[in-house]
């Protein structure tokens, strides 16, 4: 499970278009500068050519910090944008189908929050696992319950490819996320509404 | 202008999830049983993985009648399920996007309602634009003011490319759309809220 693509996992910083009131840009530079190895760029149900716009604009910055970038949902934006990856929900489209219209090498991300979902999604060709949420969040309105540590450490145990524990995870309790076994984690109010995102993202790097 | 595609698009039945309390299947078959040469899927701010199950279904109905299948505005769907093509609008992704991640001969209709646009549109490599609301509608709430039939001819005297008149079109209004230069009509309503799906097709292709 330890590979290159697992070290740049270790910290996926998900972007929220409620960021402390300040430019989303100037959150995700300050998160870049602070050393965040990717970002995923969510924005839900919104049109696909301001997300493309924006996905162009967050890739010249993650480009030049050397970091990954992943969209949420819209794979044919992450295609049109030349993004490294995706990340897909169990009710977006199926990693074999994200597989299938994309060039190799592009890296596909997957939340599965059971070992059945995970190995599944390792089958279908996810290139990891996103769990959670790992702690009670209000980010995500359609989070379901907590799955805690134990979980994280259930799935890493059963798959090959890294899991990235998500969901309410903030500088103080990301620690435990990462000894249950996950390979990262990934956060978003944690530095999108941190006072200080780049002190928030080298905090969480720390751990 | 007329080419195989042109006499393709000469109907395009454009999908409601309201059909008249009917399955959106069962009404897509009976205009497919009246000849529709075409089927856009149209759904708003659905999640995907329905999305592409329901253009997988639609698929086989649309291949067994010999008739062409375009997605609205997910163009990751359309790829997915290998749908003929996708339509997008003005904040959906750009042509250009559109072609650079599809396969040779996938087909891209683009809605454009001003001759500029539609001549952006075939520099962007558009194969079509649907050019609307051509008369007043209640389909689409995010609609314009009617451009009325007179643009239509205008815009198809224009661009090179095939015209699809769209918005507000009924059986009974249909004739002038393709006598002012439109290719064809695409149609929501008149149709899926018909009381007679295939019976309103085929008046639909009388004209
Ligand atoms: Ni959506």
């Amino acid at each position: 499970m330890t590979n290159g693509l697992a070290e740049r996992l270790r910290l996926i910083v998900v972007t929220d278009p409620e960021c402390g009131g300040r430019p989303l840009m100037d959150v995700v530079r300050a998160a870049l500068q602070g050393g965040a190895p990717a970002i995923q760029l969510r924005i839900k149900d919104g049109d696909a050519r301001p997300m493309a716009d924006q996905a162009r604009a967050l890739l010249a910055e993650t480009r030049r910090a050397g970091a990954l970038l992943f969209i949420n949902d819209r794979v044919d934006v992450a295609l049109a944008v030349g993004a490294e990856g995706a990340h897909v929900g169990q009710s977006d489209l199926a990693a074999t189908d994200v597989r299938r219209i994309s060039p190799p090498g592009f890296l596909i991300g997957v939340s599965a929050e059971s070992a059945e979902l995970a190995l599944a999604a390792q089958a279908d060709g996810a290139d990891y696992v996103g769990v959670g949420p790992v702690y009670a969040t209000g980010s995500k309105a359609d989070a379901g319950p907590p799955v805690g540590t134990e979980r994280i450490g259930a799935i890493a145990a059963a798959v090959r490819i890294p899991v990235v524990g998500i969901g309410g995870i903030t500088v103080e309790n990301a620690l435990p996320v990462t000894r249950a076994g996950a390979a990262g984690v990934a956060v978003i109010s944690a530095v999108m509404q941190a006072n200080d995102p780049e002190a928030a993202t080298r905090a969480l790097l720390r751990r």
